[in-house]
């Protein structure tokens, strides 16, 4: 297809595709003129996956475009890539050499504890600031989160794909997308308990 | 307490403190001459909910005096105070008359749909945003969210005070300030299922 369509097709402007061949999001078409491409459904796919990273997601186009290079050529390992292209999702928490409440929490759900995980400096900023809020969270509360989180975290990866790229593109996409669909189905369970009783 | 203690207690700003004043966010001390005033333990935790408000949960100071106001005057029943609170919080989505694809899930999980919920039109947005990145939400995965995620709600229901305006409070921070906890768990619960499979 020409670019024309393209945008047609995805709701990209064309302002920002050539932007994204630029900046090498979104790899060439095949040349048909010299200034003409003809692209094919690996563009409309990939434009899916920039705009879920940018707009819904909300990274930079220079972090997304970081994301991108790891789907495209996962390194060292699935696992660290894995690692890697979460850690460049929000939210930011700032790095520490030890992370207390984080530490704690693991060691009480039974989990391993490692500094180096983005997420433990997500947990120990969460955690801190229900603290100062005067609303710390307590074993009872926290065993719950964790069995039931760790039970969520499973029936994510039963759908996991085995091709390392695709893996990693689920990975960022289903930890990005689904935290907002959990987020409100807390809220609607809240609500329908709460009507329940009151 | 001297107006003076009261920002080194709590970390907040003078300047802010009294603007929190002026907008009756913040309740006015004992006066103890004409231009001083006494505070006590209530304003300094009502200035750590202020603080929560607006620097954790993310709420402008005219929201955060929004969800005061229904702290300090549940008014309509606890349940309609509730749903207008939590309305409140962010993500910010769109008012429709209909939300399909909300309806369809909270169907299937046996829950009410109410287009008036603030959270349905967030679940709808949260389930258009994983379609059009190319990964709907299918059944199993909703059937697995739906489930733990309700145990969740149930936990935190088990902390609830009986008092209408501590109940506000903490229906409002318990909401905002656990779905990072839960977020960061549900990361390193991938994470550790993830080192034990690769």
């Amino acid at each position: 297809m020409r670019v024309s369509e393209l945008v047609e097709r995805t709701g990209v402007p064309l302002a920002s595709i050539k932007y994204y061949l630029r900046e090498g999001l979104l790899m060439p078409g095949t040349p048909t003129s010299a200034t003409q491409a003809s692209y094919g459904e690996e563009h409309v796919r990939r434009l899916a996956l920039i705009k879920a990273l940018t707009d819904v997601v909300g990274l930079s186009v220079a972090k997304a475009g970081a994301v991108l290079r790891l789907i495209d050529r996962p390194e060292d390992g699935l696992f660290e890539t894995l690692g890697r292209a979460i850690a460049s999702l929000p939210p930011e928490a700032p790095e520490l050499p030890d992370y207390p409440r984080a530490r704690a929490a693991l060691e009480r759900l039974g989990q391993v504890y490692d500094p180096r995980f983005a997420a433990t400096a997500q947990l120990e900023q969460a955690l801190a600031a229900a603290e100062r809020a005067g609303m710390p969270i307590d074993d009872r509360r926290l065993d719950a989160y964790g069995r039931h989180v760790r039970a969520i975290a499973e029936a994510d990866l039963v759908g996991m794909p085995s091709d390392p790229a695709q893996a990693v593109e689920y990975a960022v996409l289903g930890t990005a997308l689904y935290d907002p669909v959990l987020a409100a189905l807390r809220r609607l369970a809240h609500q329908d308990l709460a009507a329940r009783r009151l």
